[in-house]
């Protein structure tokens, strides 16, 4: 397996990464602690996909004493949003809704300008316009929702990454990242970037503020520097809640990615969807109808049913009966395929209307 | 001898500069080609105190067919303005009236944060304001000067920073200024913005404009670097103009530098340079007043001589006539001593007349 900010294949070991990287699992006592916030946590947090932790237990200490942190999460705009990046943004917006904290929501949009050869700028300003509809969507509050783009926002941003990057040896980045001396002078600055949304609103606001960041694991090696910095900087180490990939459609490995046209894209038509579940989607079924039904199916490798479990079945027992019943052999293949692309349609038609509405709505999230 | 953008030091041969960096001198047909454009040349061209350049013929040629370029120099703030900051943009300001030409005058207020270890942005900053006073004094013109601080427009200049960095790989950087692992990201991305200035007027008015850069042969470095990467952005490489170094009192090795406190600083008070001069200028004359009558002095060394031939003394026929009177030993040192003191209070006495006339003007120079 490889799993860097810019790079997730093969069989991806979670257990394996929580070692790896040094996050904490979350347990079912800190699940607890979190209800008597949130009340009933939300499936994500149930079912594991949010899987680990930096020092959420101090956030809630903070929290508890009356000192409110604020969420940080982002997307590099470089194509179009699919339904896996969609994940840790409703987690944050569920995080929003029960905290009542603030979102600062960045768009590193030189990010893959610099990582990525045959991208230009042209490019990313077009989809950072894009992808900032799917957030908009999602529903997060204005009011409390800040958008901040690296180009556009350097202003504030330039220097702020100015003071982490003098903290930051090439050494340090090699270890990190894996780049080399070969590596664009870009690329080498650009997690000090990222640094900045972790401390902006403390700068900004002139009091520290606590940070916690939901992020896909692949991100972390960013923010565990960025965790070794901001305390010489005399703010506190952000914190974060970790989520593992939602595969891709062609099976449990790696992640599902813009680049692949089989993804499933937040502007995809219901037809699409179907077409795409139908003939990609990874199943766990037998070969053949008779054995499927004698010796039943694998949901724990069946792409559907784990999308079904990621995302788009929130009901813990409809998602148990359909579990048994793939298992039993009483549900094929076919039929769970189908009720897959009912519950994507329906999530992406809602989606879609607020998508279009968010086109009036972009002004009332920039940062200004 | 060691020069690199940050460290000057040791006898400085600029025939070797010459040579390692690649840079051609200006010669007698260059000098009469410029006199047709600008009258009689200024003395620090005249004086061989401008000596080399890149592509200034090309800068002509353009010029000629109607292609006006613009001009760019800079100035990192950390420290007081000394006089031998001046000399570059005394020179600029002389382009800027020749020619009528745009000068963009950057202000890269992170450099040096950055470079040196103890150094905060609120330092900087404090600089940045009473630099910019220094640079008003000199009488650019408000309507054709246009200043740019790195950290403050960065909304503007970061994204073609970016551009400039996805071409400069580390192993470029190292070989260039010979940082090495242990640097820090912001010094290793730094280079990206210096280059900015050389085209950001092309991007700003959607045409390639040529650009010509009057600066210390030091910094040559980041624009060998910039006029490598330039033509692969579709822009003009800049063409450059070198000075030598202004020496210090002490003698005739390495800079005048602001963390000396025997520099002549812009904001010197009379007396603050009669002591300087006569307690550090080191001088070219005999040991003795007997010695000095019979054998004469040497101005190729002596400090105030220099000062008086590369700033003070714009008079031709004065200073050959000085440089006659103390090489027979008919000029004293304590009388060249009292002489320099004279000029530079004369040059500073206006200076700083206009320094505080400039505190109201700083609002015209800065981009918008």
């Amino acid at each position: 397996m490889k799993v860097t900010p810019w790079e997730v294949s093969g069989d991806v070991d979670y257990d394996k990464l929580i070692r790896e990287f040094g996050v904490s699992k979350i347990d079912s006592s800190l699940l607890k602690r979190l209800e008597k916030h949130t009340g009933k946590t939300h499936f994500l947090l149930r079912r594991g996909i949010f899987f680990a932790h930096r020092d959420l237990k101090w956030i809630l200490d903070e929290y508890e004493r009356g000192n409110k942190f604020f969420l940080y999460t982002g997307r590099a705009p470089s194509g179009p949003v699919h339904i896996g990046h969609l994940m840790p943004w409703i987690f944050a917006k569920w995080l929003q809704d029960k905290f009542g904290v603030e979102l600062w929501f960045q768009f590193p949009d030189e990010e893959k300008f610099l990582f990525k050869k045959d991208i230009e700028f042209g490019e990313t300003q077009k989809w950072l316009g894009e992808n900032m509809l799917d957030v908009i969507a999602l529903g997060f509050d204005p009011k409390k929702t800040h958008f901040i783009i690296d180009t556009k926002d350097a202003g504030l941003m330039y220097r702020e990454a100015c003071k982490v990057a003098k903290k930051i040896t090439f050494n340090m980045v090699k270890s990190s990242f894996g780049l080399d001396d070969s590596a664009n002078i870009g690329q080498i600055f650009y997690t000090s970037m990222q640094a900045v949304p972790a401390f902006l609103p403390s700068v900004i606001k002139g009091k520290n503020i606590p940070c916690l960041i939901p992020h896909a694991i692949d991100q972390d090696p960013h923010f565990r520097l960025t965790r070794d910095i901001l305390p010489k900087l005399g703010y506190y180490k952000p914190a974060s809640i970790q989520c593992i990939f939602l595969p891709p459609l062609s099976g449990t490995e790696g992640k599902m990615s813009s680049s692949e046209n089989s993804s499933i894209f937040t502007t995809d038509s219901p037809r699409e969807v179907e077409a795409k579940i139908r003939k990609y989607a990874f199943s766990g079924g037998r070969d053949t109808l008779e054995e499927h039904r004698k010796k039943g199916g694998n949901p724990d490798v069946d792409v559907s049913f784990q999308y079904l479990r990621m995302f788009f079945e929130p009901d813990d027992k409809k998602l148990e009966q359909i579990e048994k019943d793939y298992r039993s052999g009483k549900l094929l293949t076919g039929e769970l395929k189908e009720y897959l692309i009912k519950k994507i349609n329906e999530f992406l038609k809602e989606h879609q209307k607020r998508r279009e509405k968010a086109k009036t709505e972009i002004n009332k999230f920039l940062f200004k």
